[in-house]
Formats: structure tokens, sequence, C-alpha cells
């Protein structure tokens, strides 16, 4: 079983995300959450999963020199893709509501990508869900960002919050990949490293 | 929105389940939880959604002659098909690995029934979410069984538990219907109804 694999290894969940946090915990491993204050730039060439992984990389690199051979970090990134696009958090209400009227009747793409760090090893790898929005109405649209505020949110949706109750027709893929951990990957992941 | 086209009604949720009444909470209504003990027996040659739609519609019976115009009673049932039969809630240890082996490596279906009842009309619907298991070793069974003893779950698993994280490769369709509730839908059908 994949806690008693790990039993040697500190682990370190390196994200303030209460979610991530949320969804590790249900693999049933103890960790600690260290996180590190890292500017999420990449270059602009990078496309879907590229950005996640460049990110989720990006974010372990900032354990060089610090970690020992017995300690195990995990970082990830889940960036929302569509028409060749990654939508950001949303910068304030106007952009928000332009956001989801993008995604509203149409199709867009989740990607998490995960990176695992220990001293001498290094190992990312992703998930992709795809999740079809309903026509949203300006009012749904309105009535959500006024009272769930998802500025920190990329995409302004949380898959588990009113919209996503009310919005998702349906998804192809991990739903926990989409709240910004891919368990049943990051699982065999683990029990692989 | 919702809430104001229901303000006038009395909403029931007819269910114990602390999952139907987390999602129906999530659509922002106000409503009180009644529950009746039903014997939820269903004739043989039923299939599939017919089983969910019969469940919850026998449900909703039991507050005939109860409930008044402005009453709405919300009942839902939901089921594991898979093989061509419904799986039950497991009858013991013995049964719950024999269940577990059945669903493990292959897709099953999760169907939930949704009957919206008033004094007059009666209306009720089915959503169906494709669910894609991984390869489960005879220890992860025996693990989640030990730790999490799923009696009280058609099908021997809840989603939303260290199994979900860990077996679910895919799903297709509704995540919230395989919790309990197709949220979306039912939004749908109470702004119709």
């Amino acid at each position: 079983m994949l806690h008693e694999k790990l039993k040697d290894y500190k682990i370190i969940l390196a994200s303030q995300s209460p979610r991530r946090q949320q969804l590790l915990k249900g693999l049933d491993i103890p960790f600690q959450i260290i996180s590190k204050d890292i500017k999420e730039e990449y270059p602009q060439d990078l496309k879907k999963e590229e950005i996640a992984l460049y990110l989720c990389e990006l974010k372990a690199s900032a354990f060089n020199g610090e970690i020992d051979d017995k300690t195990l970090v995990i970082t990830a990134d889940t960036i929302v893709w569509i028409n060749g696009v990654a939508l950001n958090k949303p910068s304030d209400y106007n952009d928000a509501v332009s956001i989801l009227k993008t995604l509203s009747g149409n199709m867009h793409e989740v990607i998490t990508g995960v990176c695992l760090k220990t001293k001498n090893k290094t190992h990312s790898f992703f998930s992709l869900t795809k999740v079809f929005f309903k026509k949203l109405s300006q009012q749904e649209i309105e009535y959500y960002i006024t009272n769930y505020k998802p500025y920190d949110k990329a995409g302004a949706y949380g898959a588990q919050e009113w919209i996503g109750y009310v919005a998702i027709e349906k998804i192809e893929g991990s739903y926990f990949n989409v709240m910004g951990l891919p368990t049943r990957l990051l699982y065999e992941e683990l029990m692989k490293f």
C-alpha cells in the first residue's frame, strides 16, 4: 500500500490550495504543507500541458538544494484551456464575466501538471479532463460572480461550487483533476516512484 | 434565478443521504429534510433507469395525501449497473470484496432517478454516468473495506472516498450524479417545473 511504500519519506505538498490539500489527504498518506511564493510566468510559446508541466516543475525547482534524500516534494499546477489559450485568474468583475461567457455553452480542457521531486530525482506528468458547460444566462453569470467571487480561480470558476453544480453538463476524464489533483494518476505514479 | 422561482414553495428533500443534502444545498435553495422509511423493492423485470425511476417515484408516493399545493418534494434513487444487473448494498465483508472485484478493471453505470412531486404534479427523470475503474489489487480492496466500511453504499464504494480517489480512471457524464444527485439536470428541471 502507498503509505507503506512512502513510510521513509517526509512528504511535502507545496500548494496553498485547500482543495489540493483535501485531495492529497484522501490518499491516506501523511504530509506537511510548505508552499513557496513563485511568480507563475511561463514562455508564451508553450501550449496546454506544456504550461502546466512547466509551472509545476518551476514550483518544484524552488526546493533545489533545500531537501535531503528522504524528502519528497509534490507540486501541481492547473490550467484551463479553450480556443487555443490558457485562461488566467480574472483580474476584476468584468473580466470574470467575459471568461464565463467564453466557457458558456462550450467545452474546455482542464489540465493539471504534477511534479514529484526528491534530492536526486524529478518526475512530472499531467492529466486532462474535458468539461462541457451548458449555456449560462447573464443572470446566472452575475449571480455566481457576485456571490462566490471566483477571483482566485483560473477560468473564474470552482467545480465544487454552485456554478459547477449548475453549469457542468458532463465531464470526460477525472473529476478530481478538475478540482486540482489527478488523484488516481498521482497514486499510480507515487507507487512507481 | 431558481430561489426566486421556488420562493412560494416549501421544499422537502426526502433523503437521509448527507451527500444528497450537501448537493442540494449547493444549488442555493432552502429546504427541509423529511425522509420516510420505504422498503426499496422493485419488480425484478425492471432494468437500469427503470429501477431508479421506479424507486424514486415509490419514495415520492409516500407523501400522497400529505402535502399541500405549496409543497414540493424531491426524492432520488441511485443504482449501480454492471453486466446486466443492479448492484445492491453489500451484505457483509465477503460480499463487498466480491462486488469490488466485479467493478475492478471494468466500466459500470451509475444511474440516479429523481422525482419532483407536488399535490397535483409528479415529474421524474434520470441521469446516467459511466465510471471506469482501474484494476484493483486484493490488498487495495481489503484496505478500503476494512477502513471505510462501505456497507451502506450500493456498489460498495463512495466516489468521494479513498477508493474513488484511487480507482476511478475517468468518468463520462456528471460526477455529482455519481455522488447521488444530478445537480445540473435537477436545476434545469426545477426551473421548468
